[in-house]
């Protein structure tokens, strides 16, 4: 168990301390369940009146807050931040260096970089080149010459196809499949049905990026699909081949990105956004979930679509009239032009 | 090939067999497709005219349809229940008691019951329980400190992390993953982009628990995320960190659960349904395919989105004109008002 | 690398060769990024004018547009399709034949058929049949009596279920789940909850399907799922039990096909359609993007449903309004009998 002093976690976050600095804290948690060995934090005033019950031992907030706890504290300017901070103190599976398993079939031309942790029943290819301090789960496959950078956590069971780079500080979880083929094909008018197209693309993953379980990048058909670095990626987000996501990009899961589309820089897209392919996405566009992106955004801002759950009821006389709805304009103008 | 007679089904359902109950039964089908050597069923009495072709040897059916079948039966008052329950005789895949395969890598901490069935290249971390009866399938992965109830099953290339409570009777199918990290990031202010909150909760799962393929169901931040007793979850499913799913609700296909939400017990959701994060759904709501949700519901019942594919050319125009329906209403009403 | 002249590959295509036919090709690329040693194509009218610039060595392209580039040339009917049929020679990663790898854990009852490509760690159950010149990547599971046909792929880390067919030359990727149960469960009412109704059937795909990664293709309640010849899937799809397939036709990433639905050769399904179970659609239809098909389509055509995104304090204003729908044709009909 993780234990350290609120005088060393004052230091660690720049925080400036009121209280018992000799405090031991053991973990961290909500205000409505921590308890006195823990650390939390009030990140939204809306639950400030958790302050006067909190059990936990010392609590993380605002100066403009901090008179509204009595016991020890730490006053930052962004608590919620701290706490990201934090939680990385408290999250013992980071902390194991395992060397590698004697089950991994590394290819004797892939090179491992030093202090990795490779479980068992990974298979790491010819010309894979793997950075140090890696950690890889079992049953990840990386392909040949595909280069992964120093501190990249590769969960359990991923699959990293070959030709793919990722950079440092990266975190890929389980199931999720990079450098897959990109789903290309022609037309075959001669022989009916669908000729192929070999994805001779790769995959760039920049730094610090983190990608979800059961996601899915493609590789591109020509050039690569190109994730920047701090890219965010959810679970099941599928973005496919020759897709450009900008730095620092979140996208929540479930969403889809069509080939070839591009979207910029601090973009962030709520939970089941479908976007088509070919066009472009500006800096600092925000979708809200479940959009339809049928067309390239230039402006930055939030945009939507679709609409919300009713009663089935009310939903289902409403959805009859939107297949009316150019019949509807077209009587109103009509109506219209009488009074005119 | 399972082999019993009908008296021994009748026995085993509770059922009133009229008919031969000698008869040797050696599987189960459809009324149009069924042999000589198959028991059948009629749930749904639109397909009662089939009664009179089919060649079952014998048929499951309701009191009130037992007059249109001459062949031996069985009468229940639930024959689709009747039928559920039956399948599991002919099930194959579920004999097996294959014991712990050699090439399995299991913890010298871990602990593991009787009559399990561990396949290939499975690996089990350190103070992982395994139950009795256990079965799980080849290459799948069982984090540090998982707990996994008796007789339940997880497939091929399941990945379960750390620290993930899984309950009895329970099955998970291949490609899913329990307990990756939840999608938490802080906007780092100070040096741009996202700062990671490491996701320091587990998941709780209980008994009777079934979830498909490729689903991924997250570990909390700080608290665990819930799957009560009796959930069912369909493929392709996301359950965001600190979900609670109620006792007995279905979860279909392409279904998306936000962060925090919680859904009541009973709810049934229709395939890709959408739900935002942070909302409370009551007990029995049903959501309809693709419904996007974005407040809590707090009423029983069934709730709905979206609108219904048509011809393009139709809905083109019908589309155009939902983007002017705010325009539209006002000027219905100024029409309105000019004729009061 | 792979080395060919223009004058071999003029003949592997069929193509009218104009210019130095012993030019030595080792690559592929676009008009813009194409070097001396790539040969390119032009497949779209609208990007001719980078013909006056590239620096390919040769360029596929139609008879008339011939004129428009000076160089070394391949002229055909079809640049795109041969675009697709020349990019397997450049495609390095259909090179090998590795063997069966010591690690693979094939039963003594399988059959393994003549110049395979068995990656480690793989599983091959009691009674399967893998055909000749199959590829199976690190870590797949082939369940009991599942047959693999001639040349077909599956990448790693994919799971294939017991009493599955795959046909001939077919292409699967990684973390795909073929042949897990479908969902189906009976309302328990006696007991509350749901009573599993195991799933009997198999799953049939013919020859010529490609699969993509993290798509599920679950088995039949009692007969199978099929997936006819020629068939392509993209990412993350789900084909539910007993749904059937037909030729050629294509479906894009993130879609969702519920039980039991015929869907009708070529045809097109765009991103994240989502199709309601137990309906039929006829062939050569086409749903665009996110498309939600509720009913039986009997005419080829496209359809379509949703709205786009649009700013979000537009769409907000709109999207209140549609719930409104019914209450504003129905004033509209009100006014506009005044008037007769």
């Amino acid at each position: 168990m993780t234990s350290i002093t609120l005088r060393e976690l004052a230091d660690s976050l720049g925080a400036r301390l009121e209280g018992n600095a000799g405090l031991t804290i053991t973990g961290i948690a909500g205000l409505a369940t921590a308890k006195i060995s823990d650390i939390s934090f009030l990140a939204n005033k809306a639950y400030a009146k958790l302050l006067e019950q909190t059990q936990a031992g010392a609590v993380i907030l605002r100066e403009t807050e901090a008179h509204l706890f009595s016991g020890s504290k730490l006053i930052v300017e962004d608590p919620y931040l701290c706490y990201a901070r934090l939680s990385r103190h408290f999250d013992a599976s980071y902390d194991h260096v395992s060397g590698i398993h004697p089950t991994a079939v590394i290819d004797g031309k892939a090179e491992v970089g030093q202090n990795v942790s490779i479980g068992p029943y990974v298979v790491i290819g010819r010309g894979a080149v793997i950075g140090d301090e890696v950690s890889i789960g079992s049953g990840t496959s990386i392909g040949e010459g595909t280069i992964v950078g120093n501190r990249t956590r590769l969960a359990a069971n991923v699959t990293v196809y070959h030709g793919v780079f990722i950079g440092e500080d990266c975190v890929v979880h389980s199931a999720t499949v990079i450098g897959a083929d990109g789903f290309g094909f022609a037309p075959d008018r001669e022989n009916g049905g669908w000729c192929k197209i070999h994805q001779l693309g790769g995959v760039r993953i920049g730094n610090r990026v983190e990608i979800g379980a059961s996601t899915a990048i493609d590789r591109g058909a020509l050039e690569d699909t190109v994730i920047e670095d701090g890219v965010i990626i959810d679970n099941q987000v599928h973005i496919a081949h020759n897709c450009h996501i900008g730095e620092n990009t979140a996208i929540a899961a479930n969403c889809g990105i069509a080939g070839s589309t591009r979207i910029g820089r601090n973009c962030t897209m709520a939970g089941a956004v479908g976007i088509v392919g070919h066009i472009e996405i500006t800096d600092n566009v925000h979708f809200t979930g479940m959009s339809m992106v049928t067309k390239s955004v230039s402006e930055p801002g939030s945009y939507s679509s679709g609409t919300s759950a009713v009663p089935t009821r009310e939903w289902r006389k409403n959805a009859v009239r939107f297949n009316q709805l150019n019949d509807l304009a077209t009587r109103l103008k009509a109506l219209e032009s009488k009074h005119n």
